[in-house]
């Protein structure tokens, strides 16, 4: 349960930023070492408070002044990283996933001897606005060490700068509050324990940044060092969280925040911990995705979402995506039911947003925002990327043309309701998502006036000008995977319409009822199908079999310049039939049913080799399909590559010239899935009790065993699987 | 009635290649001096003879083996341009337009004295297969001269090379045969007279041509000279021509031909001369625009068209575009209604290849090329222009998107129906052009399954995915032009079918008729209009008012690279307002009469600020509507744009990376529209004598008198106007 890595090396600040870092859902930590300043990117990044900074730049979420900067000084020498390199003699950094703390490890050499610093730092999960930070240096020599430490508002920001001025306030409780121009503030404060033989101290206020300077003189092995606890909040928070932990802050002392925090996530690793026999690695991996799913699980809101990076900063705005619904959701619906239902608040909240982007892009009903922040409100503007050649802004079409997030919303709720047994979150507004999202739907479908030699599409609703999952190829016709979620939209409203059986309702009322249910039938009936090969093969999109047909690497040959963007009307990709991510392949693991094994397999291999895995999204789609498809061997490296993809180095940080560094939570839930419904087989199963859970194991031949805990249907169960047998046994059920 | 040139500027020979243009409908002879090699693109232009050179490369028009090819030698030293640019006293070039000749003129420095070189060259109108050229050499000391003259099959070419191999006969008739891959071959006879004191004469025979030495040794003064006829024929001639000339060309001799070539071209100018008195300018550039139609006009042929760049060359593979139909077949219809029924008849045969297209782009009907070559069949590609920073082919959609062509067509036969009276071009294929259009939009058009908020469109067919003729904006929904052009052809469909009173038809068919005569009547009613400001200002295309607001320069001044394409999907103009060319202004130039002069003149101005005129169709469609509006003296300058479109420097050689230089037809055709329909105001009144035509002058205050012929209803009318009264008069009709 212990992600490390020995060494130093300067160029990893980004990678290991993302890899180490800590949260409590309210907000994420970035895992660089306390010395680090805005150029090597730290971040305290806040859950879904966001801020415009200038009319040219893009609204994203919000940083806070950082309470846990520290650097030392020996004898008047800064022992500082990365300026001091060369002095490294150690240097580890670590998650503890079993306790939820960060550890550094940094051994200094200096022409006295050797120094040591040791630094905990965890956010609590106990107590969200809470940080909590334990420093301690030694030297094997006397020294006089000099440990500055405070609070550094001189934030890192990809569109900012946000603060147009920095409150600062001195005193045993230091504080620097960020206020941007629209007076939306993000302020931190902290208290902080001293250990050792202080002479000294005195304090630096600068514009942005308080600093507390402590000199101590200790003597050779001798410790000195701070304990620090933080206080961190926005001016929104009320709007956010149930409650707030701020009158606690006072009294709360960093070793009681620690025992707190190390029982938090023993009793969670009781309940959530997944057991793979045989395969440490992958083991580590899964569970390194439960843990940083449930560091930046909104815990502490009423209604909000996780960003598609997580927490680990303010890549693709801070802006939540379908990756929530369609990939990460199912972890919360199987072990946390609360925060899956906070999730999906969210939407009922955004449908607000919906509504209006519908209306501004001449449909009717709801349009989810493909990025989104607070309210629905769509963050992605239609230029998304950079040209690398001209540097001018390129007309993408992710935001108005991305139709597939409404749909995806929808298939979100659906899963809650169908996994939960708790139809309650209908009545709360789910069921209005539902309607609005088909009436979306509806009014983009359409049919051509007249039709003779095409005979497939006589009397048929089409689906023009959209983009798939798939990127890569923009503002195509009829493409398989949407028209697929915009008809299962449609079947969902049917049927919850169907089981509404409110008797208050007037007969003018249920006529209309009557009306509209005729309407969806009709128009479920009428959506084109997509077109297929005679050996089966389903057409991604209209003309997608006339595109060339070569190699992935035929297609990266091409590039010009490795940060090209390969999709869009000019990229490489665009015109041949290499797509970006699973698009037919998510389809076909959504609606396996729908298909026979050979369909399945055929399509899986046809689009496995056309496939550029340009997004985290991808892998565990493809691996999921492989398992379904019993095809475990093939599947297990998918699965390796979505469980571990921000353990290894990240292969793509670079989009069209934007920056997309940061955590893949989506790959870390698909990798969840492919655990469960995949390895384990889980599916579930109408009986008279209800729904339960029924097992069909392909687990990779290196497998002993693989063992978890899930809820369905509001009951907890322990599930065992070996080669031999496997077991669904009931377990205590507690809700987090 | 004489287009010159004096002086001589290496830099221009593309320019003047064109200006200079010969031609006679079969082929256009570029006019370049007769030394000229491929380097400075001499060309014979074939007209509808085209080859695919490579698999890689476009089709595209065939050049002939060059009989025009002298060159001359002076003591054993070339005298040839542009080698001997430094030793040039005086060069003159020239068309004179009363006889049909292109007329050459050198004088060269020497240490012994000066050489003089003329020549006089024409394509013959009489006889189409033939080319002559007299060129006479004097030298002011005595002086051994030799000319070398011959055929050279080293032919310039865009897409080429094009003959794998070249067949070379020598003796008194010599020839050149480039045979291409598939067989397809062009051939070039020539015999001379030889005028002068011959001392020797030999024969120089290379790979791609072959070369005639003649020796000569003259006195101060004294003349030496050759006389050449040649002959060019294909092996395609056959399929194009109504009879060939070659039985003829062994007794033909220069001077008959030039003797008939006078006679041709002074009776052409009794008919056809357009009289400007006070603008002598203009008057000048307006016959030259009639000219360059004529010698394009392909009279030998029974189903021909004109490309887009005349027979100036290969550019736009020597394709037919809209350009015949919208911009130059008025001229023809006005003057020479045989050549106007060889255009329409043209797309009759082609009606194959758009019944092809359409099924291949997944509609009903006729889907004309948008680059035509025989049979209807498509030359443009899918990727039709050059990344320029990249060197990437770009995905366009001029091929699968510009669907107003189809509507083009139909507007030309409309025009050529009810301007000349005759109607037995619809028996003989015309009413099945126009029912296949209309297929083809009405399975284009499509309907919204639901639409409840967007209240203007509720139950409205709707015309999607489209390029209209602004060619910036791509893949547009309800482009105003492409809408109403094809209500158009719906509308026209209709009353042919309401006139066919064909009594033998059975009742079956008729009920089949009035059956397809309602759903034409019902797709009618439910086209939707296009949005309008509340000033009055009508949307180009559904959200243009969104696009952002710019001026031209602005746009212009965010180019890299001057030789960008301003459109697609990156372009600089793509996402701003600022538009290629006319386009609502073309709509409205067209259907005047459905608007008031308010909303004219509003459109007009909102617009005319907005246009690049990055095409040449576009001063003339401006000025027509400016003419419309009264508002002549604007007018007047899109007049002279268009005219003398090829007289002055061409202001856009490249696009996207492409040559695009050559003659541009239809802005002379657009020339010749504004001066009859604009300022003659030449309109058509159904009598009960028949249709005779009205005019509502609006001439420019500096024009003292217009006057001109025109052939209404198959009579001649001579038309005289001058600022205080006008004319129409019966005139003798000649059928050409």
């Amino acid at each position: 349960m212990i992600i490390k890595e020995v060494g130093y090396n300067k160029e990893n600040y980004a990678h290991f930023g993302t890899k180490f870092l800590i949260g409590n859902g309210y907000m994420g930590v970035r895992g660089t070492p306390e010395e680090y300043t805005k150029e090597y990117m730290p971040a305290i990044n806040i859950a879904g408070v966001y801020n415009l900074a200038a009319p040219d730049k893009w609204r994203e979420s919000l940083n806070a002044p950082n309470p846990f900067f520290v650097k030392i000084a020996i004898g008047g020498t800064e022992l500082a990283l990365p300026d001091a390199t060369n002095k490294v003699l150690l240097h580890e950094q670590s998650i503890n996933m079993a306790l939820g703390i960060h550890l550094r490890k940094t051994v200094f050499k200096t022409q006295q001897g050797q120094v040591n610093i040791e630094s905990r730092r965890f956010a609590s999960m106990t107590a969200h606005n809470i940080l909590a930070l334990e420093y301690i240096v030694t030297a094997d020599f006397d020294a006089e060490i000099i440990i500055t430490s405070g609070i550094d508002g001189n934030v890192w920001d990809v569109n900012g700068p946000h603060f147009v001025r920095h409150n600062i306030v001195d005193g045993e409780i230091m504080s620097v509050e960020g206020v941007c121009d629209n007076g939306l503030s993000v302020k931190t404060l902290e208290k902080v324990e001293i250990k050792g033989n202080l002479k000294s101290q005195s304090v630096i206020k600068e514009d942005k940044r308080i600093l507390r300077a402590l000199t101590f003189a200790v003597k050779k092995d001798e410790q000195c060092s701070i304990k620090k606890v933080a206080y961190v909040s926005t001016s929104k928070d009320l709007q956010i969280a149930k409650k707030t932990s701020d009158t606690n802050f006072l009294s709360l002392t960093y070793d009681e925040l620690l025992v707190a925090q190390t029982e938090y996530w023993k009793s969670f690793w009781v309940e959530n911990f997944v057991t793979i026999e045989g395969d440490k690695e992958a083991e580590t991996a899964l569970n390194y995705c439960i843990y940083s799913l449930q560091i930046i699980a909104p815990r502490h809101a009423k209604a909000l979402s996780i960003p598609a990076r997580g927490l680990s900063g303010q890549v693709y705005k801070g802006a939540v995506f379908w990756d929530t619904e369609m990939f990460m959701l199912d972890y919360f619906i199987l072990n946390d039911i609360g925060t899956a239902r906070t999730l999906l608040k969210y939407r009922i909240d955004g449908l607000k947003g919906a509504r209006i982007k519908a209306k501004q892009e001449g449909f009717d009903g709801a349009f989810y925002a493909w990025e989104s922040h607070e309210n629905g409100l769509e963050a992605c503007t239609k230029f998304n990327v950079t040209d690398v050649f001209t540097g001018r802004s390129v007309r993408t079409y992710f935001m108005d043309k991305q139709v597939h997030i409404s749909a995806a919303i929808v298939y979100g709720l659906h899963k809650y309701t169908s996994m939960t047994g708790d139809f309650s979150i209908l009545a709360d507004g789910g069921l209005e998502i539902i309607l609005e999202c088909a009436d979306f739907y509806m009014s983009m479908l359409s049919q051509r006036f007249s039709h003779r030699q095409d005979s497939d599409r006589v009397g048929k609703l089409e689906l023009h000008d959209v983009v798939g999952p798939d990127e890569y190829h923009e503002r195509v016709n009829n493409n398989a995977y949407t028209n697929r979620m915009a008809k299962f939209v449609l079947e969902y409203a049917l049927e919850v319409l169907k089981k509404q059986t409110a008797t208050s309702v007037s007969q003018v009322e249920k006529n209309r009822i009557t009306a509209y249910k005729k309407k969806l039938k009709k128009c479920i009936e009428a959506i084109c199908q997509p077109r297929t090969s005679k050996d089966g093969v389903i057409e991604q999109f209209d003309g997608y079999f006339e595109l060339e047909d070569v190699s992935v690497d035929e297609v990266r040959s091409r590039l010009k310049d490795k940060r090209e963007y390969w999709g869009g009307s000019n990229g490489v990709a665009s015109t041949t039939k290499i797509i970006k991510q699973a698009d037919v392949v998510t389809m076909l693991a959504l609606f396996k049913n729908e298909y026979d094994i050979q369909t399945l397999r055929k399509n899986l291999e046809y689009y496995e080799k056309r496939t550029e895995h340009g997004s985290s999204l991808s892998a565990c789609m493809y691996g999921l399909l492989h398992c379904y498809c019993d095809s475990v061997q093939d599947a297990y490296p998918m699965f390796v590559k979505s469980a571990a993809v921000d353990l290894v180095t990240p292969s793509k940080l670079w989009a069209g010239g934007i920056y997309i560094g940061g955590s893949h939570p989506a790959s870390w839930g698909g990798a969840y899935q492919m655990m469960v419904y995949g390895f384990a087989g889980l599916t579930l199963k109408q009986t008279k009790k209800g729904i339960t859970p029924v097992l069909n194991p392909r687990l990779p031949t290196h497998w002993k065993r693989l063992a978890f805990k899930c809820s369905i249907a509001g009951k907890r169960y322990n599930i065992n699987i070996t080669n031999k047998k496997h077991s669904i046994k009931s377990a205590k059920y507690k809700e987090k």
